[in-house]
C-alpha cells in the first residue's frame, strides 16, 4: 500500500496540471500568446508554495529542486490550447481538481511549515498561502481583483483544511488518519460550497473616505 | 518613563491598526468578502515590512515571530464592517493615524537596516519599503495604479524621516532625541502636506513610443 | 583589451538606463508624479534582477550591494521627463538599447545561477526572470495586463540566449567567444523579431468556463 506523502504527491502534481489548465484558460481569455500560456500556468500553479517559501526563507523553492515541474506546468497550460474546443465539456473535472488541489496544496504546505518547526498560527497561515496565493498572482497578472478577495469559499476551505490537519499533528494522530480527514473534510466542504453556492457575506462602502 | 523603543512599538500597533482599517475600505469600494477584508487588511499593514524583510534576507519576519500580528490586523479590518456606518466621521483620526504610521513604520525599517550594517542609503530605502510598499500592495490587489506614484507627498515623508533619523544615528546623537525629532518633522510635514494639499508635479506624457 | 566581463557590466550600466527611461515613459502615460517615475524606474531596471535573487535565495541583492544602481536609475528616470519633448525622436535607439538589454540581462542572471551550481533549466530559468521581470513587474504597477504575456519574441529571446550561453559553458568554450556567440545571436534575434513583426501565435478563448 503506498504511503500518505507518496499519495499526496501524487494528488499534489495532479493539481498542479489542474492549476495551470485553469490558468491557460484565464490566459486565453485575456488574447496572450502561447509563451504567456505557458508562463502564466507554471506561476500560478508554483507561485502559491514558491511565496510560502520566499516567506519562511524556506530554500530552495520546490521548482529549483525539481525543474521538471515547470516543465510538467508549462505543458499542461499549452496543452490546453490543443483541448480548448473540447475542454468546457470538462467542466466538473476541473472544479472537482481544482478543489483537490486547493486542499491537497494547504496539507503539502502545512508539512512545509511543521518542518520549521513553526508555530500552529503560521502553519495554518502557511497552507492558506499554498493553497490560493497562486490563483491571486494569476488573478493580478490577468490585471483583475483577486477572486479570492470576492466570492466563494476558498481562503476559507483552505483556513479549515490546514487547522484540521495541524490540529491532527499536535494531539499526535497517526498521520495517514489525520491526512485522510483533512483531505475528506477539506474537499467535502469545497464541492459543497460550489454546489450550493454558497458564499462569504460581502462588505460593500462607497463614501469616498480616505 | 516608557522607553522610545517601546512608545514607538506602540505607536507602530497603533499604526498597524489603522492602515488595516483603511485597507478594509478599500475593500468595501472593491465589493470584497468578509474573508478578503480581513486578508487585504492583514496584507497592507504587514506587506511594507515583509518586503523589507525579504529583500534584505532578513528573517525570521515579523508576523512568523509574532503571529498576534495576524490576528490584530485581520480583527481590525473585520471590525471596520461593523464601524463602517460611523467611520467617516472618523477621516481625520484615520489620517493622522495613517500619517503616524507613515512616519513610525519608516523609523522602524531604518532600525533594521541599521541592525543589519547595512549602508546608509539603504537604510533610507529600507525605511520607505517599510513606510510605503503596503499600499501599493493594496493599491495593485484592488487593481489600481498604487497611489504612491501618482499624488500626495507620500514616499516623501517617507525619505525625509528615514534620512532623519539615519543622519542623527551617524552622528551619535541620543537614540531617544533623534526618534523625537525625525518622528515630529515627518509627521508635521506629511500633515501639512495633507492640509495644504502638496503634490508633486506630474509627468504626463501622451506620445505613443514604446 | 577589456575583460568580456567588464564590457557586460558596462552594457548591463547601460541597458538599466534604458529601461529605466522606457519605465519613466510608462510612468508618464499614468501620469504619475516625479517621485513615481522615479520609483518606477528603479523598480522596473533592477527588479528582475532583486526577483531572481530572491528566488534563489542569493543575497545581498545587487542594489543593495551597490546602492548607487538606485541613482543612476531614479535619475536616468528623472532625466527622461526633461527629454520627454525630443524623446520620441530615439524611438530606434531606445529600441536596439532594450534588446541589449534584454540579452545582457539574461547573460548576467545566467552568471549568478551557474555561480550557485544551479541544474540547467534553472540557470535558463534564472536568465529569463532577469531579463523579463521587470517589465513585467512595470505593467502590473501600471494597472495593464504585462506585455511579456501579449506579444513579440520577448521571453523567446531570452530564453535563447540564455539556452546558447550555458550550453557553450557547459560544453567548456571559453567564456569570452560563448558570451560574444550568445550576445551576438540573441541580439539579431530580437531586431529581426521587431524589425518583421514576428509574433507567437494568440491563444483566444472566450467561453466562460472556470
Amino acid at each position: 500500500m503506498p504511503s500518505a506523502e507518496s499519495v499526496l504527491f501524487m494528488f499534489g502534481l495532479c493539481a498542479m496540471v489542474a492549476e495551470a489548465m485553469t490558468a491557460a484558460l484565464a490566459a486565453g481569455r485575456r488574447k496572450m500568446d502561447w509563451v504567456g500560456v505557458a508562463l502564466l500556468g507554471a506561476i500560478t500553479a508554483l507561485g502559491g508554495g514558491s511565496l510560502r517559501d520566499v516567506l519562511l526563507g524556506h530554500y530552495p523553492l520546490s521548482w529549483v529542486e525539481r525543474p521538471y515541474l515547470l516543465g510538467l506546468t508549462g505543458c499542461a497550460a499549452l496543452l490546453t490550447i490543443a483541448l480548448a474546443r473540447v475542454v468546457h465539456r470538462f467542466r466538473l473535472l476541473f472544479l472537482v481538481l481544482d478543489a483537490i488541489g486547493l486542499v491537497v496544496f494547504s496539507i503539502l504546505g502545512c508539512d512545509v511549515a511543521i518542518g520549521l518547526n513553526e508555530p500552529i498560527v503560521i502553519v495554518v497561515v502557511a497552507g492558506m498561502i499554498t493553497g490560493c496565493a497562486g490563483g491571486v498572482l494569476r488573478d493580478v497578472l490577468c490585471n483583475d481583483v483577486p477572486l479570492l478577495f470576492r466570492s466563494e469559499l476558498y481562503a476559507s476551505v483552505s483556513v479549515v483544511t490546514s487547522a484540521i490537519y495541524v490540529c491532527g499533528h499536535v494531539l499526535g494522530i497517526a498521520h495517514t488518519i489525520v491526512t485522510l480527514i483533512a483531505f475528506v473534510i477539506g474537499l467535502t466542504f469545497r464541492l459543497l460550497a460550489i454546489r450550493f453556492k454558497w458564499e462569504m457575506p460581502k462588505f460593500v462602502y462607497d463614501r469616498d473616505v480616505h
